[in-house]
Parts: C-alpha cells; sequence; structure tokens
C-alpha cells in the first residue's frame, strides 16, 4: 500500500517495551573459559552450563536418532548432519586415534536426537515460519536433543558441536548442560552478489558452511544485475549466453539445484533475486527489446535505460522467466529489487513519455514505476509465490500485497523507514546498517553488533513485523580471492543480533566468544579473517 | 646526527626539477589491448612494442643461455628462474599439447639470456647497489634479454612473460619490441608483520612471489614484536620458547633459511628487523631482565615497559643476539626499529630516574632513548652491518652513522620529515603513504598511485638520498586467511610507482594494465582481491 494511500493502517499505541519472554536470565554456574558461556555463538536464549565434566571418547561416541523420533534413519538430512557434525567435533585432532581411556569419571556416550512433530520437515525446504526452536540436554550417560522439526535439531546440533572442547592432552570433554533455545528473527540472512564478480560455486558452498556454523537461514542470492547474468535459463538461455561474463561464469540448473540442496540440508532457504527494472544492463545483452532505448534529442542515443514498462512483449517475457524461476527456487519468495530506477532514460524515451501521459499519471515516473512493479507483483502473485522489495518500491507508493516484504536499505535513516514500512503493516528486513562490502579499518564487527533492529518508534504490533535482517556483501570489489574472509567473522555479529536475545549486549564477552569461534570456523575450513592481534591453535588449513 | 646538532648540512639550491634521463618518451606503436602497453606492470623506462607478431611453440619455445653470457647452467638461479618462466608463461593453457602448427609467418623459437658483467653475481645475495637494469629485444627469430647481473635478468624474465599473450584459440604470441629498464628507486620494500599474526611459511613465499611479479626487491620482516617473538634463536632460544604464541609459531633456523633462499632466487633482500626498545613485550616472557620494571610509586607494578637501557646485562644479551641475526641474515642492513617508545615506565623506575641524572641529560627520556639506540647502533657497527631505523630516532636526535637509513613513517608531514632526514645527509626509505593496513571502501590503490615520493621542499642531492619506499602491511588485522587479497593488487600501485618513471602518472592506462595484471597474478596462484567489478579468463584457482 502506497505512503499517501487510503488503506487502514496499524492502530496501536507506542509502549515502552515490555518485559519481553526472551528476557529471560541467564544462569552460568561453570565458567570454564574467559566467557562463562565458552565459545558458543550465537549465545542460546536459556543457557545452563554445570561445572561437571564429561568426557566424548571418539571411538564410541554417536550421533543417533533417539527413540519416539518422527525421524529416523531415512532421514538423510539428519543421517548427513549427524556425520557433519561428527567430523566437526572429532575431525580436526591429530590424536583422535589414541587409547580412548577416560580421565573423567563420566562418559558421554551419545548424543540422541528426537524430532517431536508428527512431520519432521525432513524432505521440505525451510521456511520463513519453519521451526528453529530446540532444546538440549547435556547429561551422563547420553544428551538429548529435542526439536519439533529437523531445522531446530540443525541448531541444536551445531550448538551441541560448540559446546565440545578438547584439553592440551587431546581428550574431548563436555560440560553438562541444559538449553533452550529458538531465534529471536526468523529471517537472517547473507546477501552474496553473483553478477559484480562471478562466484565460483565452490564459494557459494563454503559460504552456507559458514552460515550454518552462525545459524543464518537465508541465502539471499543476488544472482544477476548490470554488470552480468549468470543465472542459465532454460526458457532463454541467450540471456546467460550473451549477458554473462563468460561461458565459465554460468550457473548452469545444475548449479543452482546444488546450492538449493546444499542450503536445505544446512537449514537454509534460497532466496532469489531478480532485480528489475533497474540493474538489468546485463538482460540487454541477450534479451532484445526488454531496455528502454534512451534518446538524445530525438533520436536514439544507442544506450539503454531500465526494462521497458510499456511494452506488452516486456511482461510477456517476465511472466515467462518468472515462471522458470519459480519452479527453480522452492522458495515461498522471491526478491524482485526495485532499487535505484534512474527515470533520466525513460523520460527522454518519446513511447515512455506517451505511455505516461495516457496512463494519467501526470509524467511521475516513479508512479510509472510503481505501475511496472504492480504488474511483476501480478505475475508474481500468479505464480503463487510472494515478493520481497526494497524500500524505494513502498517508497514510491507502489501497492503492495499484504504478504509482501519490504527491505530497507538505505542509510541513516533506516529507523524512520521501519516505523514507516510497518505502520503500514507490512514486514520489513533490516539491511541498511549491515552493507559489509563497506570496510573500514578496527573492528568494525562492535558496530555491527550494537545495532538494535527494533529501536525505532512504533508499537508492538509493528515491531514484529521487523521479521529479520540480512548482512550484504555487495560484490563490486568482492569475487572469490576475498568474499570468506571479508565476510565472516563480520557477518557472525550480524548472526548473534539476530539470533539471540536482546539483552545480550556484552561487548567483551561478545569479544571472547567470537575469537573462539572465529578459530572454530578456522579449523572447519572457513578462511574467517581475525579479529585482532593472537592466534588460534589450529590455524588456516591452506593459506 | 641530532636536528639540533652542530653537524654540517649538505649545502645545496632548491631548484626547480631538472628533466632527468628518465623521463624519456615512451614510443608504443602497436596498440594490441586497452593499453598500448598491454599488461606490463610495472611499465619499463623505455618501451618500443612493435605490431609485429611472433608466435612461440610451447612445445619447441626455450629460455637458454646466451652466448657469450658469463653465467651458464651452473648458476641454478638462473635455470631456477628459467623453468619458472617457462611456466609462467605456457603452465595454465588448457591446450599446451595442441598442435603446434604455426598461425604466424614467423616464430620465437627461444629467449636467449645474457649477463654481461664478468661476475653474474649467481651465487650472490642482492644487496641495495645491486645492478637490476636488462635490455630485452624481441624480434624473429630469437629474443635476447642482457643484463650485467643476474638481478637485472630476473626483472627481464618477469617483463618477458608479461609480454607473452595468448589468444582465443590457445596459441601464444608476442609483439616484437625493444625494452630499455631499469628501477627508478633502489629499495622497493613489502612490510610484513609476523608478530600480530603468525603468518605460515607458506603464506611468506607466497607473498614473494607475488613480489617478484611486481619487481619488489625488499622484504621487510617485522619478524617480533609486543604480541609474539616467533623468531628461534640458537643463542637465546627461550625467546621464542617463551615468546611465541605457541610451539606451532615458531621459525625455526630452517625457515628463516628458506625465505632467504626462496627471496635471493627472485631477487629480493629479506631484511629483518628486531625492533627495540619499545615494542618488547615478548621479548620478557623469555629473557629475564631485558625490560625496564615500572614502578607504581615506590614498588614495582608487576608490568614492564621498554628495554630496560641502564643495564650493562641489555648490551651483553643484545651483542650476542644480534650477532647472531648478522649471521643468519646476510643482508647488510638490520632495521633496529625504535619507533614509539612510551616513556612513561621509564620514568617511573627509580634506577632509570638515577641514570638519567648520572648521564646529565637531564631528565630528557629522548635523550635516553638516543643513548640505547646509539649503544646499539654501535653493536650493529661492530658485527660489520648498516642500521636502518624509524623516524623518532632521528627526530629525538640520536647520532646516526652516515650510512644509516631512516624510514618515514609518520602520518601527513612525510613530506617535511624527507625534507628534514635529507638535508642531514641521511638516506630515507618513505612509508607513511603506504600504510596498506588502514582499508578503506573502493579503489584506494589510486591514492597510493598518486603518492610522488619526491615532491618535498629539497634540492637534487637530497632528492636522491630518497633510495625508495615500503608498502607496509601491520598485523593486527592480517593473518593467513586475508593476507594475500589485502596486500595484492594494492601494493602493486606502489611497486609500479617505485619501479616506473615519474611521469607515468595516468590513472586510466594503469587501471587497465593492472586489471590485466591482478589476473596474471590469479593464473600464478595469488589470490589477488579484484579492483572492481569485472572477470578474469582463470578466476582464482582454489577458492
Amino acid at each position: 500500500m502506497g505512503l499517501l494511500g487510503g488503506s487502514v493502517w496499524l492502530l496501536c499505541v507506542s509502549t515502552a517495551l515490555a518485559a519481553s519472554s526472551l528476557r529471560q536470565p541467564r544462569h552460568v554456574e561453570a565458567p570454564r573459559s574467559a566467557s562463562p558461556s565458552g565459545s558458543l555463538w550465537p549465545l542460546p536464549r536459556v543457557l545452563h552450563i554445570s561445572a561437571a565434566q564429561l568426557q566424548l571418547a571418539p571411538k564410541r561416541f554417536q550421533i543417533v536418532h533417539g527413540s519416539g523420533s518422527s525421524a529416523g534413519p531415512r532421514c538423510s538430512l539428519l543421517q548427513d548432519a549427524f556425520r557433519r557434525y561428527y567430523e566437526y567435533i572429532f575431525g580436526y585432532s591429530k590424536w583422535q586415534n589414541h587409547d580412548d581411556k577416560s580421565l573423567a569419571n563420566t562418559e558421554l556416550t551419545a548424543l540422541q536426537v528426537i524430532i517431536t512433530a508428527e512431520e519432521s520437515d525432513c524432505d521440505k525446504y525451510p521456511d520463513i515460519s519453519s521451526d528453529e526452536a530446540y532444546q538440549l540436554y547435556v547429561g551422563e550417560p547420553v544428551a538429548v536433543l529435542k526439536a519439533g522439526k529437523v531445522w531446530g535439531a540443525l541448531r541444536g546440533l551445531e550448538t551441541f558441536s560448540q559446546l565440545v572442547y578438547e584439553d592440551d592432552y587431546g581428550s574431548f570433554f563436555i560440560n553438562a548442560s541444559d538449553i533452550t533455545d529458538s531465534p529471536r528473527f526468523a529471517h537472517r540472512g547473507i546477501l552474496i552478489d553473483t553478477s559484480r564478480h562471478f562466484l565460483p560455486l565452490k564459494s557459494i558452498l563454503t559460504n552456507l558452511d559458514a552460515m550454518a556454523f552462525n545459524k543464518f537461514n537465508v541465502l539471499h542470492w543476488h544472482i544477476v544485475d548490470d554488470q552480468s547474468f549468470p543465472y542459465q535459463s532454460v526458457t532463454f538461455p541467450e540471456l546467460s549466453a550473451e549477458g554473462a561474463y563468460s561461458y565459465n561464469h554460468i550457473y548452469t540448473p545444475t548449479d543452482v539445484r546444488l546450492v538449493i540442496e546444499y542450503a536445505r540440508l544446512r537449514g537454509i532457504r534460497v532466496l532469489p533475486e531478480f532485480d528489475t527494472p533497474g540493474h538489468t544492463r546485463s538482460w540487454g545483452e541477450g534479451q532484445k527489446d526488454i531496455l528502454t532505448p534512451c534518446y538524445n534529442g530525438e533520436h536514439p542515443s544507442g544506450s539503454y535505460g531500465p526494462v521497458n514498462p510499456v511494452l506488452n512483449s516486456t511482461y510477456n517475457f517476465m511472466a515467462k522467466l518468472f515462471k522458470e524461476i519459480s519452479t527453480v527456487f522452492p522458495d515461498d519468495y522471491i526478491h524482485l529489487g526495485g532499487d535505484e530506477v534512474d527515470f533520466t532514460c525513460w523520460k527522454s524515451n518519446p513511447d515512455v513519455k506517451e505511455f505516461v501521459k495516457k496512463q494519467g499519471i501526470w509524467y511521475s515516473y516513479a508512479k510509472l514505476e510503481s505501475y511496472y512493479i504492480e504488474k511483476m507483483l501480478d505475475i508474481v502473485s500468479s505464480i503463487n509465490k510472494k515478493a520481497i522489495v526494497w524500500q524505494e518500491v513502498f517508497d514510491n507508493g507502489a501497492e503492495l500485497p499484504s504478504d509482501s516484504i519490504v527491505e530497507v536499505w538505505m542509510g541513516n535513516l533506516y529507523q524512520e523507514e521501519l516505523r514507516q514500512v510497518t505502520k503500514e503493516g507490512l514486514s520489513a528486513i533490516l539491511a541498511a546498517p549491515w552493507y559489509l562490502d563497506y570496510i573500514s579499518y578496527g573492528q568494525d564487527w562492535k558496530k555491527y553488533y550494537n545495532v538494535e533492529p527494533l529501536s525505532f518508534l512504533g508499537c508492538e504490533s509493528q515491531k514484529k513485523l521487523v521479521i529479520g535482517g540480512e548482512a550484504c556483501l555487495w560484490g563490486e570489489f568482492v569475487d572469490a580471492t576475498n568474499l570468506i574472509p571479508r565476510l565472516w567473522p563480520r557477518a557472525s555479529a550480524i548472526g548473534e543480533r539476530l539470533w539471540s536475545s536482546k539483552n545480550v549486549t556484552d561487548l567483551e564477552d561478545a569479544y571472547t566468544r567470537l575469537v573462539e569461534h572465529r578459530c572454530r570456523m578456522l579449523r572447519r575450513g572457513i578462511a574467517a579473517q581475525p579479529l585482532y592481534v593472537g592466534f588460534c591453535r589450529h590455524e588456516v588449513r591452506d593459506p
């Protein structure tokens, strides 16, 4: 709905934030490292760690399906996760085959994973309402991880793996613990940009690993843009044949499926963005007439502007392309972009001018953009998908379906934008303070960590409409050479902000845990850059 | 000599810079890429490239010793270089075994390398006065590379390899060319810091490769500092045993020898820095009494300050340690540091206070630092080495031997500092505008490129005392995860500034060449980050 439209605003009274159920006290009984919470990242909602140590014997320890679980050996998502986390826990020790005689009096022999809901979601894709809650009880002789769905089990496995530590003698221990956890925000995304620079499949998969380690659950794949069109369309193969940087810089249908499945196995949604009508120069390479010819006075200048909004052929093309996209990408949402549309070219084109006049939108090119986007929204609805758009679509007054999501990205007034979007009853995702492509000297992770997404003027019902946020690593200066160290552990700060309770704001404690978490990422093959001076016991494996 | 000392200043008259012999016109006849100079980086002094293409057949082409060369097959430095550059030229083609039928009418069958001086320097170490000049003539049927010494031959091989290009069919070509080249500055360094973070040997060697690709010739190894002491001393093994981050974070004598030899084979000096009297916290871990005990009023506070300058034991220790350093590191120079000495602790210590009083230096702790440094300079002289120091040593008025070099690193007044240092007749190295650890968004390489090291007030004889510069990548936020992409190609900008003629300042031309040079570095295994949007035909080999 438009800002000035007559639609009903959410009526609510601004109140001081009530103490939410998320603000439960953290009971931490047994500090065993510099942080009372060990190396946990992000911090669970409720956490009890006791002083009692249990030893794990790599040869005997097992991760298994617990009795009563609705998932079993046929759930390959969990089977894969069990194997993966066993490897993360024990795989980096040089001494894993040493004599497993117990040093502690007590041994933890297994982690039993129990999916409590009738439907485990094992073969499904995660979505915005996926249940990621879990409970983890670690005690002798077995630990029990309970989750309604596999998504919570994945998060709990990550937490369990973070609780295990290796002593100086190569023995593995875990402290008896009791954890109840669930995310504060449902949408916790990382934006990657594969148009400004192509990212090899391996980089994307490695990044998905890192996302799982930080409990992110959305890969926002800004897959095409002005610079290149690496998405290989089956319906319109010319788009990548002409618009990709080269034949080697293309994501085939197989590649895309692989990314989606690799993400699914880690509880991560893949949200595709096909940004229009701006940011589309590369589309014009392989699709005739899709872009607006710009004019220099009365003659075409030879250059092209945004998508041509006045031709029926445009919408026919878009309907077919987005139909394909809706089948390739299983997510309920498609990101339609809609940002940074430059009206100069539209204003120069006589057909566009004539159209604007005829439509009676009185030379408002913002309204022309809304006209275009509303057509796109219709296409998206017709293929049973929902839309996410950048904030300008909202700002320009497009009529947005109530299930749309507005992504807030612009500068310093993002709190006011959040207020306005949610006042219209629309859901919002916050990206503005988390543009990780803007680098600076020093520990900038603190700046990202200090952001409180709900610190805008609005009532509780408005706050609830902020469903999450995204760390955006735009690709102008990023490719496979620097993607991972530039993103991690800076994005980890945002991961904790979006997962953990609002009152988790202690920078010193966060630093201590994040240092260890970063070393853990290194051990697991993520070349996360250092936070500050120091070292990891296991440095990067292949510098 | 001190700033206020009565020593004789270099007398000279400031004049407008005369057109130097370096400012020869570049004749470029045959542009074959976006830059008339192809992908050459840094740009040679005199360059003629003709339109005539010669083809190279990987199966037949050879790099050989030319007749009359004073070096032959027994010169393993050149033998290794021949093999290495053959691999750089042909090694990345997928089609190198394809049929070598000539497409051009003319073929280049060999590069003959001729060392013209009687003494080739083949088994020597490079030094500050090493001759790096070379002449390269590429014509049918053979190319000839002439250099006085092997150092020039190494630079010429790099240039030759940059001239060869692969066409779309996998055939290799080079244009007939005539190049006369030599560096503008003799000291072209990269500073790495292995104390704030340990850098694995492999990272250091990879960086040496990249340095050779950019014609850098000094690895300034800031090997120890407050945070850790990774240098394993044979004389004082406790220094690293106690002062290194861990047993795995140590450079053994074998490691150090390997770095030095790997560097030598690429014409790169290894300049060790053992920074004292500040930046020495880690020294205190393994060496009793080396640091000054700080006092809180009348009692030791338990913390320690800079090296203790009042004990004879300090200088006995330093004499032994530096004696060892002088044998381990073959370079003529040792960097003594001398930067950022905090006097607070010295001022608190009663023994130091008493000493200052007795010495009659009237509570000038800057003079105490000079006292200390002069003792260190005596030690260095006694082991037949020369000293490089950070600028504070000069600023504080220490009596510096005339063969010392002052490294200028502080902030925005570096031009004035250069003026003052050279006015005293001392040589200077410029680092101030090239602190690459300070990162920022965008194409900051342009800022580094635009620096003109001699743009300070001073006469020609002063300008000649500026012997070069260094790109410094301090290690607070850098380790093996991000060293290479953070350093390259940003340091390349400084590489060209220090090698090429003063009038090579065209940013657009530089951008075009640097984009290709960066792709070449990627092909050769250097994960240099992108300059801006775009792609390389061969992306990073193992992201």
